[in-house]
């Protein structure tokens, strides 16, 4: 039976380290990532892909604020700026994946999929909001705009101003998951949940309705990845394995980790918050919640033998 | 056997003579839309929902140009603009159209689809660019970014300035078409051609890429209508009926109009262009091309008894 896995897409598939993010640039790393992805499709692999959007609904944000400031549209609220972001980066890999396949010959359905994701309003995380998003400001705009709007500002630790924090909630369910998996299934190559998805959630029953928050995308992708009974979890990062003791004498990389190891190495401190702790949360869950491994490596690695770090039960 | 219908949204659907275009105002405007449509859903039609983009990547255009002036966000080109509103439009079709099948206990899977639509590059359009876009310039600026891109600047009829122009060219293959079709068949409503989808050519064999261009909604949904045998073709408007002698004293609304007729009615300059001449025209190929029936309306009409013109072979 042919396997289904998900990867997600890390943020160096996109952007670069000292990269502005014009489309040449993000084509570019999206056409290399995807030659790699396609690796897995030249074995027969059903794939959906995940990805994030840091830097572009960042981007997008400072284009909604300068776009009131100086022609007066109407700023759009982080939700929607979500699903601007889920088109521009799902066109972006729909197309540079097509190009590549069709290179290789190999004929695939590819769609892009808007998706939302469901959180719980009732998440702690709505108590304490931490990511930071959009512009800086002064203290003085900050407190304004707090009071207008009841938006929670907070100082950057660096001194480069205020900016407004939102809550990053645990997904609870991806939209559309059930075709999700049929279209995946099926053959097709599906892009979706883009961003970690648009946070959405019921304010009354059968109302649903978008909400400031962002939700991690590794997590985000490992429920997909449970939902649409994956197989086989890819975590895309910018290293070929996942280290202990990473960057000192004795730094170590895994190749083969337990559920238990993996909870071990978190509680030891070994994971950079933000960065690799978030992937291996995300690996954990997907293989607690029925799925086989997790495989965090570089997209380098892409099917080779032994590529990155399989957590695994 | 279930009939699979194409519903265009007009641009009315979405915003307003006088609106601004913020969030409230569009979700509004989409659930009333939503609600009407909802009728046919009710009949147990199979539907996909086009949709235009007009004032929408306007915005997105002009907040573009605000963003690079402002913080140094890179310009994305009109091709990406076009993959933003798709995220943004399909994200508020799929949630409001959620919430009014949800509140009818209509249990219907929504899909919204980021969709590339192919052009030829070689199409006349192409040698005459018509399409306004994006912010006015004055003629020194114009000529300067004319200079340095490419592009091409003409003044505005009404002295407000010169704005870029691009081509409109016809639609040749929608991209996914025969997914579409296949989970529209299933009972999947699917959002998709949005803005008449993103204009993409072959600048070389097997090589996508997006083209500076826009495509006309209605004749994207009327190829769309064809390329997966939709049974009908609804084009959604702000009048319930298409009317001879328009607006003059032997004003005459057309019930049941032959595909000759129609031409003839164009010939004579009955339809104004850029308003209902190219509605009729996309009726005019759908039923040219094996459709049975196009119903240019109101979407309040929808599901009444002898509602809107119906262009017929």
């Amino acid at each position: 039976m042919t396997k289904l896995a998900v990867v997600a897409f890390g943020g160096n598939a996109l952007l670069r380290a000292g990269q502005r993010g014009t489309i040449d640039e993000q084509e570019a790393n999206v056409t290399e990532t995807c030659t790699h992805v396609a690796r897995l499709i030249e074995k027969g692999y059903n794939l959906v892909i995940g990805h994030g959007n840091g830097p572009q609904v960042g981007n997008i944000l400072l284009q909604n604020q300068a776009g009131f400031e100086v022609h007066g549209v109407p700023e759009m609220p982080l939700d929607v700026c979500g699903a601007y972001s889920q088109g521009l980066i799902g066109y972006i890999i729909e197309q540079q994946l097509r190009n590549v396949l069709e290179a290789m010959n190999l004929d695939r359905d590819i769609l892009t999929l808007v998706t939302q994701v469901l959180v719980d309003k009732n998440d702690p995380a709505f108590q304490n909001p931490t990511k930071p998003i959009g512009p800086y400001y002064t203290q003085e705009v900050a407190d304004q705009k707090a009071a207008a709007s009841g938006d929670v500002f907070k100082e950057d630790p660096k001194g480069k101003g205020w900016r407004k924090v939102v809550a990053s909630p645990v997904p609870k369910v991806i939209g559309n998951r059930k075709s999700i998996e049929k279209l995946a299934r099926e053959g097709a190559i599906v892009v979706c949940v883009g961003g970690g998805g648009i946070p959405v959630f019921y304010p009354e029953p059968k109302k649903l309705q978008g909400i400031d928050a962002v939700i991690d995308k590794d997590l985000a992708s490992s429920l997909l990845a449970t939902q649409i009974n994956a197989d086989e979890f890819y975590i895309l990062t910018d290293v070929p394995k996942v280290y202990i003791n990473f960057r000192k004498p004795d730094e170590k990389a895994l190749n083969v980790v337990t559920i238990a190891e993996a909870k071990q190495y978190l509680a030891e401190g070994h994971f950079t918050e933000g960065s690799m702790a978030p992937k291996v949360r995300a690996a954990i869950y997907f293989v607690e919640n029925g799925g086989k491994e997790c495989i965090i490596t570089d997209a380098g690695e892409l099917g080779k033998d032994n590529a990155g770090t399989r957590i695994v039960k």
